[in-house]
């Protein structure tokens, strides 16, 4: 059978071992072909293709259901899911998603963009299973970097607190999340993985046990429990964390060994209460390039696929906005020893890989684990530390509590800095950084700002780690403008001032952040069709340049504001509020992110699908300012 | 000494025993003595008496810093620390906060109102200490039910990574959050607390060590792993996760024995790197009445000390809204057995203890896990239930990111109830459900509501465990209006619509909520000033019926909303934002909770503080209306 012919999993079974490699080796190809011409996560489903194969073998999908932590592991899957036909469209606009989706397919369960959520979902559903009084099986895959994620901690108390509800816990280890993981989770598990195989360990410590003296009936209370213990060190150190969590461990299994695979799976799938599967995989796996640098090929730009080379560039870019972030920071941290950076594991995706060379003493990184990545932030702002929280938009969700209590509430000088704010991408709905400047201006102390460009962002960076409080900065996924960088002599920008960039009688731009140039070049279209606009950088939505901002509105027919964000909360409502509470009664047209998700598709495909590049805000300007249809009361 | 002499933790030291029993006797009796008069929080505090005097009698307190877990615990800590004088003032007006908080005392290092944030601010300071070349102690308590939650544990696994960054971590085990504790966690911890004495057992295995016929230097790898088992059982069972997981565990300690205490807390001092000491107490230890009901004794109204029976109203109240809520749901339950009612250990606080009497299949307490929480009932409405989460405003910010990513992404039928929205009182700042209409209302896919009245919370729960898809309700910490419940023939509210409860030419009043009584109140004070106002229920923040408000806010000469959370991007902001879009230019006044911390006090008080009394308010808007004034441009 070739790949090609397996729309359903199910078909797998019955299916030889010898069989099932090569349908391993045609998934490893398409994989690899896919990725190499459209780019996406490499690494992760390389890993687990022997894995995905063997569980679905011994798994019935009409009716079993597998919850994959963080879909990027989930390429396999897509493979043998009916979604081979389209997997050329991989993560393409209106293409197969990078992650998965319950509406792209019924065997995704569960979608997935941020991790350690599955163990929680898988759980829910077991429950949900038993209340019904069915009996399919449930599966979570999760992987080691995404186990140290408090919400897979919670879910696996809780689990291991329910005997009876039947759980599988695949634990996809590959000591990496994205970068190698940090944590004593981690060690504890590469310990294990050093662990000799179970089944030798378990016959020769029964022999052992019938020539120990005080093996018998007779045993005092203490030689009970230390019997007890050692028939638990028959799982050697291995597994003892989560049998004492109330789970059956199970493991390490080779996690390319299809046959121990299945044979564990199988054996597993006869327990009942929580089990978990430890499986031990490397990451890029059958593909020697990626083998060798895990971290390089955890996702991918197209690329040469026999040199492992990146298609090069058809020219030169500007620097891209983390590079600046990660270079200014790091130049400001050589010159103040209480700058910090922190990362929960995207070192090379913020850039805080080049802050960790340069002065490893500076840099933190806590793994997956926002909400203590933040709440340490805190802890050092309390001792005189400038911390910086490199978080991107969208994982900074998971720290909103600890912002709000242990940062703001106490109004502490922890400087956030949120990358990827604003449209993301081929990642998709789960990874848009829509949301932040809503939940980041409704809380009181909070400065929020967003730069014009990759120069400002530096100079926002200096005015963030030398301001004494609460701070967040917000910039865009990819690359600036090429504009000249700043080397020294930088100054903070003074909090809440914005700058008019553009002067004009007829309307108010206001843009914020990434839309400050596409609101020059909307001006400069309007201006072609005789509508002059004043465009302002907003720079500060909290607080709001109202002494700069009111006194012009009040003289204008329009004021447009302009972000990459949700309109919802977001910097237009800011705007709109201010002129409210300064009865400035001047209409105002809020553009941004409207309240829908924004699929996966390049950057450049979702501004056009959501009205946001400068012809098409300069045409939704002038549907409202053409003299014939202002109405302004 | 008497305790009212101690001003400063340090006088403890050289106490000898008998005299630091002495003071735990008095802290005791101040301790009850206020809290019988003021009400607060009873247990946690008199569970850590003798652990807080032993601790601080091993420490410097003007350079070493305890972080306490939930400043709820800390009473005795507060009335050693200076504030015995004013302790009479407790959650009070002005008076000693019911937490603890840096602005209060130099004692107080770090504010907590939520539970498990105390491990990473307290390694936070101690990276900051370290990075600066200082030498204090750091040391972090924290209960055994805030144990579970995510963020503590990803602490511990950022901790246990760090084997030269000292650290103590004092679980004050007690096993119970508020309720009992969930989970695989406490009943580890639970098993722990059953084993004997760490001493007698470690000595006792040393001499059975001895007659072990392979000790010796000939051991096979196995057996070698083994023996180094063995000796980690010397540890018994206790320990085992902790100690695999980087930390120096020390316990079971009796949390009642001064001495042993104070022994192992030097000890503990003495070790490097990251240190568990375990110790277990009693909640309510000393107040028979207290010990006896756990649950009952963890916070307190005023009460008779001597039978413990809260001191009579004075007059009979309106049901609670969380009693309503309790009730209406284990109706609506009973006949519908896909609904489940899930807590994050806040079954008395919420009400679900009713539902899971009458119900308990229908009924999830996760232990202090929020993020799971809402994760489960993801799971669990991929499935087809219903699941009902019951968190507190302020609890639920802690799972925003899994609202985002697991519910509205995935559009699921989750209901989220939302108790203690609005102003809290005595609990202050941490407590304040102030920002929920703001979090919750930028989410694609979300419906957002709030009932004016107990009768129409019972319509809303009708609504949203009809709905398909996320929706979430907000209501009130304290009592209803008495207005008459309906016992059966609910029928749900349509998504988005208002009512008119009040016909008026001259303003709008557009009151969410709890707010939407004053409203009305407001509405009569200003007929009495010649002002008729229309008052409109809106019930619903998202979407908002647009259709029966505009026309109407049209014709007004001001609109004013009326909402208890904050107005930064909250409700008033959301018409702020429709009326702009549909360019209806009249003025609007957004009142409610201002971009500022709400401080502890009576919920009358902060109110008045606001300036979000009826009268108050009446007169803001006359200021505002009166025709001298009014400047509609």
């Amino acid at each position: 059978m070739h790949l090609s012919e397996v729309t359903h999993p199910n078909q797998l079974h019955g299916l030889s071992i010898t069989q099932l490699k090569q349908i391993a080796r045609q998934i490893r190809e398409k994989h690899l072909e896919t990725v190499a011409t459209s780019g996406g996560h490499l690494g992760p489903g390389l890993g687990v293709v022997e894995l995905t194969l063997a569980l679905y073998q011994t798994l019935d999908l009409d009716h079993d259901k597998v919850v994959w932590d963080v879909g990027h592991q989930a390429y396999p899957h897509k493979l043998i899911t009916g979604r081979y036909d389209r997997f050329h469209t991989l993560r393409q606009k209106d293409g197969v998603a990078g992650y998965l989706k319950r509406c792209e397919s019924s065997f995704d369960h569960f979608g997935a963009g941020h991790a350690s959520t599955s163990i929680s979902a898988a759980l829910g559903m077991a429950l949900a299973r038993d209340r019904q009084g069915e009996h399919y099986k449930v599966a979570a895959v999760i992987g080691d970097g995404a186990l140290t994620g408090g919400m897979a901690l919670e879910a696996i108390n809780h689990a291991g607190h329910l005997p009876k509800t039947n759980l599988l816990v695949v634990l996809n280890d590959n000591e990496m999340s994205i970068s190698p993981n940090v944590g004593a989770i981690p060690r504890y598990l590469n310990k294990m993985r050093l662990s000799p195989p179970l089944q030798f360990l378990t016959d020769n410590l029964e022999e052992q046990f019938k020539n120990l003296p005080f093996v018998g009936d007779s045993l005092t209370p203490e030689l009970g429990r230390i019997k007890e213990g050692m028939k638990r060190l028959a799982v050697p150190k291995v597994g003892a964390v989560f049998e004492e969590l109330g789970f059956t461990y199970m493991g390490p299994v080779d996690g390319h060994n299809l046959a121990d695979l299945i044979a564990t799976f199988t054996a597993a799938h006869k327990l009942s209460g929580p089990v978990l599967v430890h499986v031990v995989t490397t990451k890029g796996k059958g593909y020697a390039i990626a083998e060798a640098d895990q971290v390089g090929y955890h996702a991918q730009n197209p690329f040469n696929l026999a040199t492992g080379k990146a298609a090069p560039a058809s020219k030169p870019k500007p620097p891209a906005y983390a590079k600046v972030f990660a270079h200014t920071l790091t130049k400001l941290a050589e010159n103040d020893p209480n700058i910090v950076g922190i990362t929960a594991a995207m070192a090379t995706g913020t850039g805080l890989d080049k802050l960790q060379q340069k002065l490893p003493d500076q840099y933190i990184d806590v793994g997956i684990a926002e909400q203590h990545a933040v709440t340490l932030a805190a802890g050092m702002a309390c001792e005189g530390l400038r911390p910086v929280c490199a978080i991107y938009s969208t994982f900074l969700q998971r720290a909103f509590d600890q912002i709000i209590h242990d940062v703001c509430i106490q109004n502490l000088p922890v400087f956030f800095c949120l990358d990827r704010a604003g449209i993301v991408g081929a990642d998709g709905p789960t990874h848009q950084g829509a949301y932040d400047i809503a939940y980041l201006r409704c809380i009181p102390n909070m400065v929020v700002m967003a730069p014009k460009d990759e120069a400002e962002l530096q100079q926002m960076l200096v005015t963030g780690v030398q301001h004494n409080g609460p701070i967040a900065m917000r910039y865009p996924r990819g690359n600036g403008y090429g504009v000249p960088l700043m080397e020294e002599g930088w100054e903070p920008l003074p909090i809440g001032k914005a700058e008019i960039l553009r002067q004009g009688d007829d309307m108010l731009l206001l843009g914020y952040g990434s839309m400050v140039y596409p609101a020059m070049q909307t001006a400069e279209i309007l201006s072609e069709h005789g509508i002059e606009a004043t465009v302002i950088n907003a720079r500060f939505t909290k607080p709001l340049d109202t002494e700069l901002i009111l006194p012009i509105a009040r003289q204008m027919r329009r004021v447009v504001t302009l972000e990459e964000g949700c309109i919802m909360g977001g910097f237009g409502s800011a705007v709109v509020e201010s002129l409210m509470d300064h009865e400035v009664m001047v209409p105002v047209t809020r553009l941004g992110i409207p309240d829908v998700l924004v699929d996966h598709a390049t950057p450049d495909q979702s501004y056009a699908t959501l009205g946001l590049t400068p012809p098409q805000i300069a045409e939704r300007i002038l549907k409202l300012v053409q003299p014939q249809a202002v109405t302004v009361s």
